[in-house]
């Protein structure tokens, strides 16, 4: 598997004309190697040729572990009193001059982009990215196996989340507890928030102390991983009263997410569905308080291509997973956002993620507050 | 504080002739302006001119928390629609060119190099982290005193460790309970590994299913958080029975460890300490097994300045704070780490971790394998 996708950048960077691709720890080795490392201040770095042969520059203690675990690798070493210059220059006289590299352009980092061209002769730079993009877009059916079992995780937790819903408890011990079911289940909640209240007209708020009310909206984006696979959910709710604001703007994402959904099929455009599901909410009046794209990719990454955004326009293909995720946003009230993950199939396309998605009044409580009155929005 | 530490910052540019710090989600945004943001595909950046004015580029959705966060920030923002290119050149049109930057090389990603260079009128390009570091490792009595706390929870966890040592359980599940164990504690576990058997002789190993053995030495290397601020511990065990080899190590690296502690004073070279460590662990035969340096400053990173390493001539300073961790790895046997997260004082140094460091042979198990006898390493 390793090996056919190294074949097939090597044939992306000849037919590009770029000498070599230069790849840090990302998700990008992973999908190539297998191999999950982390960047750190010591320089640790992965050259394909446009031939496909395997180069590494690593830190001499790191060795035996990507000798193991990349076997074909050529490896070039370094100690702590060496420095990482001379590995990179030994790299060099072994495979000619680099002169023109592709690499990641928000993976890679100064650092080795640096010592790339101070030793290894680059002068010109590509972004890695899209070349890649082509081929990890198209999941392979182990791929989306792996992306099912993510989002069959993700609506398992959200389910918990829902029925552990309550006045009195505080948004980071719901979080607390949702994180030791999954573990419990034998799973990986890779990322958690839920937001009370007002805060959730912030897309990309984090969890915090405050304590949820009667009243509240509640906002809840989760994903679990599956062997370095991501699901990403989002779910409303609304806690033990309704609030007929929310519940119009609910309405109206959900008809906008379920539109998105059945607008997808192969050889329709990532910009299209973005167009269909902002049109909506745009007619409804809302079309300023839809602040951002209407979804992402998803697969080693939590954010990849394809996006779902105004312009794109990559055509859709079977294989594609991406995100489905309008929401309105109302500064000092509240938001609401309805997210799936979408795969597409030869004849259109599949939730993997299957929540009930309108927004809900939950007005059964799992335990009453543990003291006196269940707190009430003012 | 931060406006004391841009103003600090501000003056470090001023006397190095550059006109602006253009700095990423990341630690030194942190210390900057107490920010806890992270990198995505989408731009996010901020700006420290020579005259102290804070700058920032990001996403339209995430203006309202950047400025509640960062009030005296100028913000430039950009929708996922128009890319981020239009605000870089807004900065630009509003500040003027910024032909010389600092970047951090090691935190700074090509994407945003590129975007400043295209819009923002940048020519050259020096590293931010030499010119950050002499603040940063500088540590105020607030921040030391975090760091106390963390190391004071990372002493806790690392005693939870060795109580739950017992052969016929796998790394991984005493992982668990462990990261349990603080949690219920109010802690926070920011990584831990637990490594048993001949896979210790592997530094950077990571945790897996092996289950632990009578007779294996185990590796446990853990750190905790307290408001941004990282401890890092490592201790090394002997399960249920003593290998004479590991304790001849354990002796030296022990031995090794405390003569490093007792070498720091301010004034003292960071490369002396790593020449002390080094020259005992030579002179007793097992030089070429000190794989790494003898240890790393540490702080708001788990890795930063100062590195305590052959030929780093800085001259330790009350208030630096790093690890001293020499360690001796024998490729098929196994490994034995010690170290300790040090504070630089007036007159000496003080270790803020303070669990027994000895090499241990723990005999009592706090439950006995579930089923049968206990495994054997063969």
């Amino acid at each position: 598997m390793h090996k056919k996708r190294l074949a097939e950048l090597a044939a992306s960077l000849k037919s590009a004309d770029i000498k070599a691709a230069a790849i840090l720890p990302s998700a990008a080795l992973h999908y190539l190697t297998g191999m999950s490392l982390s960047c750190s201040e010591r320089p640790l770095l992965f050259v394909v040729l446009d031939g496909g042969e395997l180069l590494a520059v690593c830190p001499f203690f790191e060795a035996t572990r990507v000798a193991r675990e990349a076997p074909h690798a050529t490896i070039f070493t370094y100690s702590d009193e060496q420095g990482a210059g001379q590995s990179f220059a030994a790299l060099a006289a072994k495979v000619g001059p680099l002169k023109n590299i592709a690499m990641e352009y928000q993976a890679a980092r100064l650092l080795e982009y640096l010592l790339l061209k101070e030793h290894c002769g680059v002068e010109s730079l590509a972004d890695l990215r899209p070349l890649l993009a082509e081929q990890r877009m198209l999941k392979e059916p182990q791929e989306i196996n792996k992306m099912q079992q993510a989002a069959r995780l993700a609506d398992l937790a959200m389910g918990f989340v829902e029925e552990n819903l309550c006045p009195g408890l505080s948004e980071l011990s719901l979080l607390a507890k949702a994180e030791e079911f999954i573990k419990s289940k034998g799973g990986h909640l890779a990322f958690i928030s839920i937001i009370g209240g007002e805060r959730t007209a912030l897309p990309h708020a984090t969890t915090s102390a405050r304590i949820l009310m009667t009243g509240d909206v509640v906002v809840v984006d989760l994903g679990c991983q599956v062997e370095g696979y991501y699901s990403d959910i989002t779910r409303t709710f609304l806690l033990g009263q309704a609030s007929e604001k929310m519940l119009e703007v609910g309405k109206i994402v959900l008809a906008a997410n379920t539109l998105a959904r059945e607008a997808i099929f192969p050889g329709v455009s990532a910009s299209f569905i973005d167009q269909v599901a902002r049109e909506y909410i745009t007619k409804a009046g809302y079309g300023e308080f839809f602040t951002h794209r209407t979804g992402h990719g998803l697969g080693l990454e939590i954010h990849e291509e394809p996006y779902i955004v105004m312009g794109n326009q990559y055509l859709l293909a079977a294989g594609n997973t991406f995100t489905v995720e309008p929401g309105i946003y109302l500064d000092g009230i509240g938001g609401v956002r309805i997210e799936d993950d979408i795969c597409v199939t030869a004849t259109g396309a599949i939730s993997l993620t299957t929540y009930p998605r309108a927004l809900k009044v939950v007005t059964k409580f799992a335990q009453p507050p543990s003291k006196g009155e269940a707190p009430c929005r003012p």
